[in-house]
């Protein structure tokens, strides 16, 4: 998590001064829209003459402005200006609806996505987990046959510790004090991926009957824990960039009585927002005061398209009312089924459950990913990740803009892989998803991610995937059945 | 699961009716004492010239004998009379209480065990985990290396099928074939151990309040289930050697209104029982009639010390009522947390309640299972294995006779690794497991194994580690606390 200092360059302090001078003055010519989105930016010795200093300012300013998130760097081509999702189509309205805490029925929905989840066959843009080649299989694979020979040979083939590998929970303690959480390795409790993390915490602050604040749009798997409990759910409007409507939260609170809020604080499912940090300080202000548990879950936090990580509700909380939830399913290794929890207060009562329910999660796996950590190699495959799959996001994002019908809206993701598409009223997502679904391609009708019964007219895609003929020709197929859909309903 | 045929030997079919008699005239000397527990029988060449027949029909006489669980091979040494445990001390007494529902209160008894649960320098008589010297390491090590190589390198890396991996699955319904149960591999649910299969299987047949039947003593982590899901538990009367009282149950299920049932018919934790067939086959239909599921967990079911597998009760299951639960976590790999399920006409419910609560279980996990079996290595380490068990248990209940005051009972126990212990009443069992805990002895205090509070003078003793002399001492060391604390409150 820590950030490179950059090295004094040339004889003097002067050089430093220079390097970010020159990154300043490009930055101001790309807001300006001097240089434009996906455009190659001057040579660097073309800029050394321009500019009139050394080459290693110049690279040093384009090492800046890579930091910065506003120019990437091709291997043999140079530096272009980083795509930027915003500026391609108009983002998703708000949904206004009666706010009120509704029983669920998501899961007979939700089924019949599940039925093709695996189907290799398929255009894959209906689940949001990452393919291989966006994921360091080598050294996954290399550590994996340094812990079986140390590990499956020795003695200590247990089930160990309950609330998971020690060394593996001091490595994400001190990841997680990078994010301004300070927790010692107890208050960590590993799990099954990130959603026995949230089930369980869910089961720890509450019971059949309870209502669940959760956002609207929201991830469905949320919606389906919530019924598979007898909880209520109760949505809030939520803005694709803003996020979740602190005025209209307030106002469901203070008329219903909410017992827990499940929240996706950064690159939300699946509108993709950041939460501003000062709506994360008020909104775990108003909770606490109210003493509601918040479980924030932040499995795509890792997965920043800025300059660095957002804040985490968790970090401040005061009180230990958040029970922060995440994974490396969607950043490193989904099989290896490898999350974790800091509960807070709930840590002793979540670590009950969690032996209860599944006694502990495998250690092999999670000395694989203790290994990986500790061998250095998570920060650099970050890096790499995130300007993939960014760049992944845009192209999906300009396809759609080129071949879907020019009323379409689509999120703007500060982070993850996650578009949200808003089609025409007359298009329901379900009847896309039967009839895209018979040609090959996986998409998530919007109607499953919300239990009021909204957003049929749209579908959530996961971009994630390397962009090549099949994907354009899906996306062209996609366009033609919406073309289809609209033309006999309308 | 196959049994060989005997070769026929000789020239003639006299020779196999030979060997066959000869093996009867051994067994019954066996059984009337006249070749005692432990002793060596007579050599090949001796029993030739005594019997007047050829060498190989006096080899295949003993292969019999060993097929029927009587006599034992020591290399290099000859045939031994095979330990039995029935002889060595009384059985324990059945508890006859007050059969009513029951709120389970066992959490923070059995909270106090966890914490010291993988701590390499305690004895381990605690919990019942395989100890790696009776795992085959090398070969499930060598399988993680080829897993890894394919796996991790290719491209299909994700979540996987919900229900499991297919080819374990197919590899299971194999098995379970030979167990007389058909079913598909759609039918099997992969789990995270035989602990989540029991948690989701619970969840998808009753819900808060309800009332569950389990036997007395029980396993401790059901009764933590049922408090956490806020159950009520109704506990029957249960016989060491007979199991689950029918009567009993009967007139339980005709006074409370009961909507499930945990069941450990084949070598029950605690008491080590294998219930009888007939017994299987009338429980099952009196549930039946009464549409009571029964969730069969058969995690013990492998390391049977007879001659055969015992029956299972989901193989006369018409209904689909029987949930069968098992793992490899007690016979092959603790860590991998590889179990499943065959929730017969709610596999539907508990697929659905798996997928919401954890996705799925890792893929690596199941192919590494999966490799191991496929190359025929899991029978010939499971024959090993319950030999060897069985040595260390009847090793334990010998020990625990020369060392424990005369009026200590044990089980005598069908199969699996663990022996109930029933000390005189003035012995407590927790007070036992402190003081031994500081001796660097871990215990179960049998107290936690019933939510009646009954069994305050029993333990627990899990029985699968080798013998040696820290094992020895330890077991002094226990009658020496146990005669303490005799004499303090006596």
């Amino acid at each position: 998590m820590s950030i490179a200092k950059p090295q004094p360059a040339g004889e003097t302090g002067l050089a430093q001064f220079q390097y970010l001078r020159l990154a300043d003055s490009i930055e101001e010519k790309i807001s300006k829209g001097v240089y434009r989105t996906g455009e190659k930016l001057p040579s660097i010795r073309t800029l050394r003459s321009q500019a009139g200093v050394s080459i290693t300012t110049v690279c040093q300013a384009y090492g800046e402005l890579e930091k910065r998130g506003l120019v990437v760097p091709r291997p043999k081509s140079g530096y272009y200006v980083k795509p930027r999702l915003n500026s391609i189509l108009p983002l998703p309205t708000v949904r206004r609806h009666r706010v009120k805490p509704e029983k669920v029925q998501v899961n007979v929905l939700a089924e019949t996505m599940q039925e093709t989840i695996d189907d290799q066959s398929m255009l894959p843009l209906g689940t949001a987990v990452p393919p291989a080649d966006i994921l360091p299989s080598k050294q996954l694979t290399a550590s994996t046959r340094t812990v079986a020979a140390r590990y499956l040979k020795g003695n200590n083939i247990g089930y160990g510790s309950p609330g998971g590998l020690d060394s593996l929970r001091r490595q994400i303690a001190k990841r997680m004090s990078g994010c301004g959480v300070q927790c010692s390795e107890e208050e960590i409790i590993i799990t099954n991926g990130c959603m026995e993390a949230i089930t369980l915490c869910l089961r720890a602050i509450a019971g059949p009957g309870d209502t669940v604040l959760v956002e609207s749009p929201t991830f469905v798997c949320y919606l389906q824990l919530i019924e598979d409990l007898n909880m209520m759910a109760l949505e809030i409007p939520t803005d694709p960039e803003q996020g979740i409507d602190l005025v209209a939260l307030a106002e469901a609170v203070n008329e219903h009585d909410a017992h827990a809020c499940i929240l996706n604080p950064n690159f939300q499912n699946p509108l993709g927002f950041e939460m501003a940090t000062d709506n994360k300080k008020q909104l775990l202000k108003f909770m606490t005061e109210r003493a509601i548990p918040i479980i924030e879950d932040d499995i795509y936090g890792e997965l920043y398209f800025g300059n660095t990580r957002p804040s985490l509700m968790k970090s401040f909380d005061q009180e230990g009312l958040v029970l922060y939830c995440s994974s490396f399913s969607k950043n490193l290794a989904p099989d290896l089924r490898v999350g974790w929890t800091i509960p807070g207060r709930f840590t002793h009562r979540v670590q009950r459950l969690k032996f209860n329910s599944t006694i502990a999660s495998s250690k092999l796996n999670q000395m694989i990913i203790d290994d990986f950590l500790a061998n250095g190699h998570f920060d650099r495959h970050l890096r790499r990740m995130r300007n993939t799959i960014q760049n992944r996001l845009v192209t999906m994002a300009r396809m759609i803009a080129n071949y879907f019908p020019a009323s379409t809206k689509i999120s703007a993701p500060k982070g993850g892989y996650i578009l949200w598409v808003q089609l025409d009223d007359k298009v329901n997502g379900f009847d896309l998803f039967h009839r895209a679904r018979q040609e090959g391609i996986l998409i998530l009708p919007g109607e499953i991610c919300s239990s009021t019964g909204g957003y049929k007219n749209c579908i959530r895609l996961s971009c994630c995937h390397p962009w090549n003929e099949k994907m354009e020709e899906g996306i062209k197929k996609l366009a033609e059945i919406i073309a289809d859909l609209w033309g006999v309903r309308g």
